[in-house]
């Protein structure tokens, strides 16, 4: 049996709290809930994101379909009522994320925003930042680094958000990301600029 | 429009890796998965464990009923194809917890070895270490903190893991917690060292 002094393990009671975990890493735990168009930017905007805030020392993390739509999520379809489950369950991991003191983007179409609203709904005040990445349609359309736009025209793919199915814009969102008139390079300042003023990048 | 130049943002393409989050945060991202009877002392574990690491400056989190059946899983009961689907889902959220760097316990009892096994096999070698807490049958409803036994022995709770429904224990767990035998100091000393060894607490 080993002795516990012999390992160096000091002993203390209680549990480590969401604000020892912040404190410890010098954030504050927050969704960034990146929505907009295929094409508009969200995963861009996300990486070049995290790894600024990676450069500045943050804990961060970035859910997004390859990691969720093979994973958690692969025994949903697209049906509606799946489309709403696939974001209920990436808004509780997200929660999740988020109580363990991580900066945690989610970059999703997420066009409903009865869906969106309901993630909010669960989170604590300040914990959601609902980003809205706003290129128009016609700059995602024009971008299609995909091909997947030239497709649901061709009526290959049914459902396509802002072709056959709608987006709803958020009403108030908590950032408006304009990459079809900014730089990648000026939308990623926006964000961190936003998350300092905020508190989000101390604790 | 922001000048990312005027925000103290330094650009650099490519994005954040596990390995670069692990470096940031000296230790490897796991998997702990602790399995045992109800009372056998997981939760007592986990916080215990999670307390000293945290002090070691590790970045750690635990996920539990507490945080999981109200949230991610509240839309699933105690059906036999629900309880492999909840165990199913804490997986997927535990292996992106340790893609995102972080020491990760989950505490459930999953009584089911094929169930554990699955988790095992969407992992990466060294990614999950299933640790069995130990304590036997009857000192876990000795304990009985919850009232729980009393409560499966009267037919109250039915399909009650260790009264009237199985529990497979574990055929080849990394780790083996007695924690009938011994104390909650030592268990987590053991556990501790055994992460300490294995080179998770370094990156």
């Amino acid at each position: 049996m080993a002795d516990p002094k012999s390992k160096n393990i000091t002993w203390h009671d209680g549990q480590v709290t969401r604000s020892d975990r912040e404190k410890q890493r010098g954030q504050r735990g927050v969704t960034i809930w990146l929505t907009g168009l295929s094409g508009s930017g969200k995963s861009t905007v996300a990486v070049a994101a995290e790894k600024a805030l990676h450069d500045l020392g943050k804990a961060t993390y970035i859910l997004d379909g390859d990691n969720i739509r093979m994973g958690l999520n692969s025994n949903l379809g697209f049906s509606p009522a799946d489309r709403t489950e696939n974001i209920r369950r990436i808004g509780e991991v997200a929660k999740l994320f988020t109580d363990a003191g991580i900066i945690v983007f989610t970059s999703f179409i997420s066009p409903y925003r009865a869906d969106r609203d309901q993630v909010r709904a669960i989170m604590a005040d300040g914990d959601f930042v609902e980003v809205y990445v706003a290129a128009d349609l016609e700059t995602c359309e024009g971008r299609d680094v995909k091909g997947l736009y030239k497709k649901a025209r061709a009526g290959e793919i049914p459902e396509f958000t802002g072709i056959s199915a709608p987006y709803e814009e958020p009403e108030k969102p908590e950032l408006v990301l304009d990459t079809g008139a900014q730089s990648e390079e000026e939308s990623v300042a926006v964000l961190v600029a936003y998350l300092k003023k905020q508190g989000y990048l101390s604790a």
